[in-house]
Formats: C-alpha cells, sequence, structure tokens
C-alpha cells in the first residue's frame, strides 16, 4: 500500500511556494487539492445577452434545505455570471460529460459582454418552463437554482455564492431507488487543475461506517 | 451527442425534492453537483488525540496566496475535525488512493473523542517535523495548512474554513514541468455522493482558452 508513498517524495514549503513562477504555482495549487466538479453555469443579462462559464468549485452544501456552493472572483472573466446573476437571481447548473470537453473549455475564454457562449462554442441554450437562466441541452445533468446570499472572502477577494436548488432533471435510469445518482452513468467528467479533464468510474458504492463494523459494499444493479 | 438528453428525462421540482424521504433525498443532493474531491483532514486536538476525518467539500480557494477552504458543521461527526483545528490552528489535506477507500470511509463512523481514526481503521499516522497535526503515512500527496479564518453559512449552519497552505509533500514524478499535477498518476479518487467511490483516468490537458482559437491538447509526455 505505500508503495508510491516511499518513492522519492519532494517538499515545497510556503517559501518555496510564494516564489514559484506565477504559472506553475497556478497550476499546481489547482491540482494540489484534488479532483473537482465540471459543470457549466448558464445566465443571461438584464441586456437579454446568455452566458455559458465553466465552473470547477461547485460543491455541495446542504441536502434540506438542498443548498450548493461555488467561488467566483467578480472582477475575472467570470463576471458576467456574477453580475447576470445578481441582476436575475437566476442560473443553472450543467453537468459537463465526456463528449463537450472541448467546448466546455473554450467557455473560459474572454468573450466580450455582448457575445453568447452557446454560440460562440456551438452548444446549445435551452429555456425550460418560465426560467429566465438558459440551460445547455447536451448536458445530461441540469439544475435550476436561485440566487440566495454571498459571502465575500477577504483573504483573496473571492465570493462564495450560495444557490437553492429549485429544479433537477436528469435521465430516469441514472439513479437508484435510494436517491444514489451514478454519475458514470452519464459520462460525467471531473477537473485536474486548471486545464485537464478525466473520466471518471465507479470502483464501489460503501455501507454507512458505523464504529466496530466493516464497512462493504452496498452496490447493485437497479 | 444528444443521444443521453433524449433519452426519458424526469423532473424534481422544488416541493418534490422537498417531499423525499430524507435518505432519498440525502443520496440525491450530495451527489447532484458533480463528484468531489476525496481528502482525509487530520488533526490532534489538546487532549493528544488524533483525528482523521474524511471531506468530499475540500476546494481550491486561491493560488496566490495559497488557500483552500472546506465545508463542516460543527455540530455533527465532524465536530473533532472543527474544534482540534479551532484549538491548534493547524490541519492537513491527504488525498484518497484507491488502495485506502474502505479505510478512508470508515473514518466517517462516529467514534468517541478518546478514539484515533487512525487506529480503529488501520491506516498510519506520521509526524513532519515540528507540525502538530498528524499526515496520513499511506497518502502519496499530503499538505499541511494554518487554520486562517472561518465563515458561517446561515442558511444552514454549516461553515466555510478557510486554510492557507504551508507545506506540500508529493512524489517527484506526479507533476510536469509547469506546475499540473497528473492525479491519476497517485491512483486518485473522486467521490460520488455520500457514499461511492471513483477512479478517475485522465482524458485530456486543453491549451489556454481564447476567444475565436480552437483548444488543443496539450498533452506531453514528460
Amino acid at each position: 500500500m505505500k508503495e508510491k508513498h516511499l518513492e522519492k517524495i519532494v517538499h515545497f514549503d510556503k517559501e518555496k511556494i510564494e516564489s514559484l513562477d506565477k504559472r506553475f504555482r497556478a497550476n499546481f495549487i489547482n491540482s494540489v487539492t484534488g479532483y473537482k466538479s465540471a459543470n457549466l453555469i448558464g445566465t443571461v443579462g438584464k441586456n437579454g445577452v446568455s452566458n455559458l462559464a465553466i465552473f470547477s468549485s461547485i460543491t455541495h452544501l446542504g441536502s434540506d434545505p438542498a443548498l450548493l456552493g461555488f467561488i467566483t472572483r467578480p472582477t475575472t472573466v467570470s463576471r458576467h455570471t456574477y453580475s447576470n446573476i445578481k441582476e436575475t437571481g437566476q442560473f443553472t447548473v450543467n453537468h459537463i460529460h465526456t463528449n463537450i470537453i472541448k467546448q466546455a473549455h473554450q467557455t473560459a475564454a474572454r468573450y466580450d459582454g455582448d457575445v453568447s457562449e452557446f454560440e460562440a462554442t456551438g452548444l446549445t441554450e435551452d429555456f425550460i418552463g418560465n426560467f429566465k437562466a438558459p440551460f445547455l441541452a447536451e448536458a445530461h445533468i441540469r439544475i435550476a437554482c436561485e440566487y440566495v446570499n454571498e459571502y465575500p472572502i477577504k483573504e483573496n477577494g473571492t465570493v462564495l455564492m450560495v444557490g437553492a436548488i429549485k429544479d433537477i432533471y436528469l435521465p430516469e435510469d441514472s439513479f437508484t431507488d435510494d436517491g444514489w445518482i451514478n454519475l458514470s452513468s452519464v459520462d460525467g467528467v471531473t477537473v485536474n487543475g486548471l486545464d485537464s479533464y478525466a473520466k471518471a468510474e465507479l470502483i464501489d458504492r460503501l455501507s454507512y461506517a458505523k464504529p466496530g463494523k466493516d464497512v462493504e459494499s452496498i452496490l447493485k444493479e437497479k
């Protein structure tokens, strides 16, 4: 179990991290926390222009009420997402799958505010019911969210945005009878660092952990 | 590209989500934001008892300064992590890999405060230099963090904890010349929902996105 641990390990201390080339450090620190979620956030501004932007920071915050969060920086490329959400109070979260990685990555380009990333990248916007924010037609799992709150992170000028989950659309064969969504069944990807995408394959689903009891596989055919 | 999207899609609206069985909803909402990072946080309390706890919410917050965040709930099973960090100001982040999934999952059991999850699960604690918090010997990528701040999320009683990255230990062949860490090279796993683990395999690494320019692979043998 320790074979890799016993390979040559290198140590980056605080001084070394701070002295790294800016691009090296961005790649390094963006990879070092592990795999990240891979989603496209869809919004629309008061000007009527749709926006679609890739985010790797979308995180579960709670199930009751159903809340999610993501980190943004109001002054950078994702500023349209932030300002559109503040204007309309709505956004959509659309899972990235293996077939749309390049288009999803391309949404990170610094398009002007009058350009829709849907049109620029060849992805398809989709409006459902009276929800103002656009969904991504190509995504298999899609979530409609309403803005709830924001928490400015004073240490670096980022903001934790909190959204309430209002609607979820997904294939009926993608989840089990007890509500677990098998993300590999919808070809979900995960982000490694700033620019890399990995395909994830389920290893196992494990029983609820209790002291003194070995965990075991609870995976079963649906 | 749309073959799955055109399968039968089911819709969960707010009322349906709120009326779901509690366990179904927990599984469902914990899976619906996509893949999550898979780490074990190591801490030690004033009482000298080590603690190791699985977290799937560790997220990159910024590279300069190097900051990470995670979500916790001070009143639940992970309370020892929270209270130990408040007591000592230190914690470690240790990547979960394919060979330690069951032990990692087992750390979520509600052990008493005088029980070390290292001992209870058969994992190995490791102290490096004068850093007080224990590292996980079995992990290939290990990070020492100092507590910086906390942001209570008033919507559901969780807390965003912010840590500063002080030290990083990793295999010398796990990252490229430009700082990108290939997480699949160290058998990194990702979390799907509350209880499932997936092995991730790199698909591609893509060039910096610019308007009007197609992204292309920048993957190369090191």
